[in-house]
């Protein structure tokens, strides 16, 4: 185990993830994505790790590296643009004559895998993974027999899948070399030299052992993923209160409340778990929040209701229902702003992503939104909806559809004003006093 | 008493109380107005009824008497088109003959008015009822001399009234088949052939005893008259908790609140008497209910205030205002809607009704809306709306006219997008938290 | 001390401070603001005191002197229209020959003014006033010398500033004749007598001392200033309770909070002082005040937050949120209008007044509102707008420009509503119940 080398195929720009950033550095329970991959590898026994880089996130893995020393691995940088292959194509020199296991850093799962994976490959010289399911998903599919690779299909046809059992990308090769040289001989048009240098090896009778993984596995491509991912870390946390926490009377905590240094919750707020909240976050009164993740220093505001969201850093709101969204850092919500999650036909949400419309499986679901945006008074986001970084999204608006990094978007409204000629008809309102009943 | 035949003119069409669906059929305390109806029949010991159905309302009638078998009671299909004068001549085979008491089933009035017509009815052979009152009412007006009827007058003008007595449908005769032999003779080219029949019998010296009845008179024929309905039986209940009632801590009760089985009340929600929760229903966070009758199996959503609002089954509010209002079953409304109740010029609210735009005489009136529709979030209905069912109302839209049955309503907002060149000015804000105060 | 006459310059019109109304008659803490200016006169031994009136607002003096007996002071009304100097040119027969002090009624100052004042006259035969700012002031400017007055700039151009020194009218000439002479014999073709009599003064080798004045200088010019008057009277309040003062469980009550007779306080509401809150004045449930004003006989209805706000009597809001907000009286606002308080840009807020475009110097600033006016439900108002007196916004607006008097102001929403083909996919709803946590 201790010479097997890691390869995490880390330069992926995600694309699909927009307007959220990069994904590995988006931060659970106070702690970025790549943290928990690399903790879960060193805790079963992975610490010869090889960092794929993009030269657009080169820096921030570089950042990584110094605020987290407890984690050595060293980084490369993708040379060869050719997605996966170009990817382990570039590490060559590093990872060539060794045993070598190829992870995505953006695919969640559980230790069980590790342990199942060891167990084979104690007889098995080439390992792939598998996960049964019965929703589509697009990437590549297995056909197995007697345990063993027959085919591989990259995003078959949604109407005419080869099987039930998609890919997870967890490879092993006990001898890297062989896996390269397929790698280097492997021809296609298309983007899936890596899979069709798996298929050749099964082609040639090379025995390639499906691994079939039956735990939690999160996969994180587009922004709504990441709320899975979140539901999943909240599902571990326990009660805990850090220093100098502060909860005012008539505040409930119910369930799983984690929460850390120096948060304050006011008067008559609500929370309930699973709900982690970040450092120095100030719960104003009258609140509620559940099922959700909320950063550090935000400042959620005066009725304001969280349901079931991921709420990155520096956030700001201030009487606003937000449910099942996804926040990047330093966003401001304006009073009476609402986050919609849930369509009025109450059918399934659809997010555009490039030119495609994806169906996101969800009947429930709020917005994405990049950091330093800013929304409104009474504005309305529509379900599903994905608004750019740095953006500025009047008042009063009602959004629906994706908006631009680096836009600002308003109403001109066409109001008629005219003399108000029924002022004088102004009465009395003691009568409507009279009728109060408190 | 015993052998007088109750005539119940139930074969209306309640188009003119769109978009609440039939009336006789309104739940009030969990049951239609038609279970309150029979059981004042039966409680004042008459249970020789018969009721006329139109087509349209007949089944409705039938599983009725299935659903309540309480009550027996004839149901006789109106044949002859002809208004009243038509449902009673539908009849005639089974009441001919006999002591009849005509009433219909969407007037509301006390015991005392069965106190004071067996009394009279020791005396009298023909009986009508007459209430007082200074406002007009699209009815019937009754001129009266020495207790006995002079002229009966239909729908006259509003600016000219014979008298101030209008007619509450409340007909008395000892020998039914005079009436129905004037009926058949009265002739009109007006819907008044009832009417005109017991001017004739008048004419004919005839004695038509006028009961002059001062009690509560609920008339049902708009949607919102069922305001008055509702307060009228609210007044009536008492404090009540049924089984599995939760009320969590902070929340307050106060005055008659009537809580059915399985309700629950969460923290710092207030409900001010009277008011009548159904069953299953649910109050969220920091709600606040007065004077108002709630459904069975509704969600009554955080920070969501109801004010003298009638309130249908599976409904699901969530941060609404809603005053004044009368809703069907299986209503949404998203977050930050709000139905208003008071005109900005604090005059009367009119509201149309086929061609006429009718005063409600109401200075606090919302909206009645029907089954099975769905409002957008921060969307407003203005006052005195009425929107039908199966309705979808988009979001942040401002709603002043009536909405028909299976109509969706969306704004195409002229939004002006364009690069944000002031993101960049974005300062901390620290500063800001530092003024904060809490 | 005694025989200084005071003359009080009251004939403004306000112009600068619509649509607020006359700024000496705002109250603060229950008190009309001429009240505290002549209080403080009273206080500090000056009793001998001449108000200058002009014909717009001689019966609102008159009637203030009606009800606030206990102070005695002449009125005079402003003949000569030619500003400061012609108002006291027409004040000039009761003023000659005696000792005479000037001041602007809507100059706020601390008693600290009038000890180094008095300390100061009992060598000095004419003193002026000045104030050490760094801040541009749209007044007179002084430049002194060893003490005494070199020149007087009025309104300088804001980049050519002849001093930090600016001009606070507290002026006093032991002999008004002398200065009385020189306003008859002073010239300008703007509107500067007054400042031209005194470089006069000093050009004549006259000794006119400057007092370097340091403590709080309230101005009041435009609408927000009110803001800062407010925040001094606030700074001044202790802990108090009047008369039938009730508050609910679970209301908060923090700082100091000045309460009158009447005011009723429901649950869970909080109240952070310093916050003034007067007569017979209703805080709902679930309502949030802090560092505010409230006037008396007002409904702060059900989940509305009002910040650093000054709120004149008589007003009625409901699920509401108003920052940094000045209004007059018998305002009302609909449930969900935001009167907000925060550029989404986060810059300086800018406001009109006649041609120009004001920079307020504030990042957080609301709006100002003129009495009788009327607010929709759902309607927002962007940072910086004036409203003025009688009007009515429509419901679901954004008003982003300043509305004049008696002016109402909707929007006609272009609908489109079509046939709703959707209504029959409407799902049950038990899952999603089911799926509810509380």
């Amino acid at each position: 185990m201790k010479d097997i080398k890691v390869l995490i195929l880390g330069g992926g720009d995600s694309t699909r993830y927009w307007p959220l950033g990069d994904k590995l550095f988006m931060t659970y329970l106070g702690r970025p994505l790549l943290y928990y991959r690399l903790n879960q590898l060193y805790k079963n026994g992975f610490k010869n790790i090889y960092l794929i880089a993009g030269s657009h996130n080169l820096d921030k893995y570089k950042l990584f590296k110094n605020k987290f020393p407890e984690f050595s691995f060293n980084i490369i940088i993708q040379k060869d643009k050719r997605g996966m292959a170009g990817a382990v194509l570039s590490a060559e020199d590093s990872i060539k004559n060794s045993p070598l296991l190829i992870i995505k850093p953006s695919d969640l799962f559980e230790d069980s895998l590790f342990s199942h994976f060891l167990k084979s490959a104690k007889t098995e010289d080439i390992i792939l993974t598998g996960f049964t399911s019965q929703n589509y998903f697009p990437g590549g599919y297995l056909t197995v027999k007697d345990g063993y690779l027959q085919h591989i299909v990259e995003k078959p046809d949604k109407d005419n899948l080869p099987s039930s059992m998609t890919r997870l990308v967890f490879d092993y090769f006990k001898d890297s070399s062989l896996f390269l040289n397929y790698l280097k001989k492997a021809r296609s048009t298309k983007d899936d030299l890596y899979e069709v240098a798996l298929e050749n090896m099964a082609k040639d009778k090379h025995k390639l052992y499906v691994l079939n993984y039956s735990g939690f596995w999160g996969q994180l491509q587009y922004p709504w993923n990441a709320l899975n991912i979140s539901s999943y870390y909240l599902s571990k946390i326990k009660n805990y209160k850090g220093q100098n926490v502060q909860i005012a009377k008539g505040a409930v905590l119910k369930g799983n409340v984690y929460l850390e240094d120096g948060v304050k919750i006011l008067e008559n707020s609500k929370i309930i778990g699973p709900t982690y909240i970040g450092k120095n976050t100030l719960i104003g009164n009258n609140v509620i929040i559940r099922d959700s993740m909320i950063g550090d220093n935000c400042i959620i505001g005066f009725t304001t209701e969280i349901t079931r969201s991921l709420i990155g850093n520096n956030n700001w709101f201030h009487t606003n229902y937000i449910g099942d969204s996804i926040m990047s850092d330093n966003i401001a919500l304006g009073a009476g702003a609402v986050i919609a999650n849930f369509r009025l036909d109450e059918s399934e949400i659809y997010s555009s992503v490039g030119h495609q419309k994806l169906n996101t499986n969800k009947i429930k679901l709020g917005a994405a939104i990049g950091e330093n945006t800013r929304i409104g008074v009474n504005s309305s986001i529509m379900p599903g909806i994905k608004i750019g970084k740095n953006c500025v999204i009047g008042s009063g608006l009602v959004i629906s559809r994706d908006i631009n990094d680096y836009n600002s978007c308003f109403l001109k409204p066409d109001l008629q004003i005219q003399e108000n000629k029924n002022a004088s008809k102004t009465k009395s309102r003691e009568n409507l006093k009279t009728a109060l009943k408190f």
